[in-house]
């Protein structure tokens, strides 16, 4: 297999994006991404959405975007691994060009999620649990995170307080980042003093709904030297599956989807997670960030909260984790997700990260994106030069 | 990239299966194809599947089906291409196995339709279409494919009868699969006397709504010779896009993402379309089998129908097609369809269809599956020992 490159990133305004269609927001993110790598072509492309049929009423998207694109007739794919769908486009992108199948390979994500009402993004995004046994009994994704949260306060005694942390952290991040839906900074007690969405999650432990896409553009590295542009090298990819109902695991505060992941992705990159400089993990609610900390094996299980409340985890810690702000404050369209974390691990590695975010002497970051309560997970390990 | 070969492959009954979820369907394939190779583990696997989230309200699909399968944590991604799902979810697993990421890749495609009515149905199935244009217009894919058959007939002769023909052959085939969701054989006047759909389409000139799922192992070509097992090879594979609407198109009795996928396809293979012995192609509506027959370059423009009429795509004919019953007389479960194409054609390879379905001789078969009104399509050959 060839070494491959991230050689061009791009994406739109995360947020309420009453004007832009799902088509405009794909095409703006993917010609953004083309502009940046210098490329006037594509030999093909991947497009992860969770659920367009239910949000936007359309499915056959990889040739709607395609055509949108003025692409066509390349190959179009859609993915979809519920909220890992963007992860699952990289991972298939990279697939495509270390195989040498094709050379200039676009992996895109895009969601349109805000032109429904509440209740029908919450069954559209329901749909990423087990519909006949979650779905059928009314738990939704606040509920499942919730119960996870629950088991995780009995068990390592983690208390709302270090899962507000994790939340302030990350807009404290996303308020540096133009592209984010929420970048206003705020503080424990606000959060603690939000309305209860599912007990003990409030609603500023939860990642909003949002309108939103990504690209990136994924190459062999002797093209991006040829065209002068950084490589930013992927050198692990690894993608894991877990029962996709909680009620059938053993603990349901592990994320076994996760562990695995990262296990493959690390071998394959022949590192180790202390080899890690900073990552973007999938923070859709906060208790989200912390079991994947301690999944991952950057910390003991248990150990995730505190070190959030040390600030171990802030840009100036010690393994910062989502700089970017991650889906709390930057937004969470499903599909778009997974690559825009990709998009925001190329920045900090070619040190192109906007004014304040920019973490100092990063060579490697780790990208983990998650379907539904951990019943996937991709993870993606890049090198800077 | 490695020799690639199907070593295994299963599918269920094609109907009206009331007792069966989808996720059941899916495992009885999935165990199926798993026993004919004579494997007990599988490294990653596809889904193909259409629209879950409009048929059933499930996404996850991927994670959902390797956790009922009991393989998890194995990769499990869903792709869609509309009704080219199942091909895309062949492309993607002899690409993996190709690039030497993983060495049995199962892929497989499913889909259940009969647990809406029939308006849910169509409007699910016109989500393939441009549903900001076509769809908010009222146009279905009866009525595109009508539009396709009217311009077919206004430009090259083409008749009722002609198309009438095609239903007729493809219920010959299939009422020698036991497999098919309606064997019955039917005449020229039957189907010129049923219901008129969208004219010039009869009910019997359409393929039906069904539910089912197919499923073939991937593998290097030395592991099915270490396990005993014929090697049929995937020779070539091409996939292309088309605009998504019909009406953005110069010329709509040309299938152009046909053209090139088979164009790409045959390359990759280094053969001509002469070489090829038979083929399954989507024929959704009677129409499309001629249409799709010209973009292949097995027929000049206009002349599908008469060799029809003829008897050369027959069973015993110069160029056998839908040997397996097609869409039409098999059913069409969207997502699995293009996998039990490559069912079909890894049979006839194998000297394995069932009794009085067997073409004598056959060396090297062609898959053609087709999202949409050709937005979309998947080419595959593969070739006997």
């Amino acid at each position: 297999m060839r070494d491959v490159a991230v050689i061009g990133v791009g994406m739109t305004q995360f947020g309420e994006l009453w004007e832009q269609s799902y088509r405009d927001l794909f095409v703006e993110a993917a010609v953004a991404a083309m502009r940046d790598a210098g490329v006037e072509k594509i030999d093909s492309m991947y497009v992860g959405c969770m659920s367009s049929g239910l949000f936007v009423g359309q499915e056959h998207v990889g040739s709607l975007l395609a055509d949108y694109l003025g692409v066509a007739p390349i190959p179009a794919l859609r993915v979809e691994s519920a909220c890992a769908s963007g992860g699952a486009a990289i991972r298939q992108a990279y697939m495509e060009v270390a195989s040498g199948m094709a050379d200039v390979v676009l992996a895109g994500g895009v969601e349109k999620m805000t032109d429904v009402d509440g209740g029908m993004a919450t069954y559209a995004l329901a749909t990423a649990a087990d519909a006949e046994y979650e779905g059928f009994h009314g738990a939704t994704f606040p509920g499942l995170y919730a119960m996870i949260a629950h088991a995780h306060m009995q068990k390592f005694k983690t208390t709302s307080e270090m899962l507000a942390h994790v939340a302030v952290k990350n807009h404290a991040n996303g308020s540096l980042n133009p592209y984010a839906q929420f970048p206003a900074k705020i503080t424990v007690e606000q959060v603690l003093g939000s309305t209860m969405v599912a007990d003990p999650l409030h609603i500023l432990d939860c990642s909003p709904v949002t309108d939103g896409a990504s690209a990136v553009i994924i190459a062999p590295v002797e093209l991006a030297q040829k065209l002068g542009k950084p490589a930013i090298r992927i050198i692990g990819t690894g993608m894991a599956t877990d029962t996709i109902a909680l009620h059938s695991r053993k603990d349901i505060t592990r994320l076994n989807a996760v562990e695995v992941a990262t296990k493959k992705a690390l071998e394959m990159a022949k590192l180790k997670i202390e080899d890690i400089n900073f990552a973007e993990v999938h923070d859709c609610f906060t208790i989200a960030e912390l079991v994947v900390l301690e999944a991952m094996g950057v910390y003991k299980r248990g150990h995730a909260g505190p070190a959030t409340v040390e600030g171990e985890t802030a840009r100036d810690g010690k393994f910062p984790v989502n700089p970017s702000g991650g889906l709390k404050s930057k937004g969470h369209p499903v599909g778009a997700t997974g690559v825009a974390q990709i998009v925001e691990i190329v920045k900090q590695l070619r040190g192109e990260a906007e004014e304040g975010r920019q973490i100092k002497g990063v060579k490697r970051g780790l990208a983990q994106n998650m379907g539904g309560s951990g019943g996937s997970s991709v993870v993606t390990i890049l090198e800077g030069e």
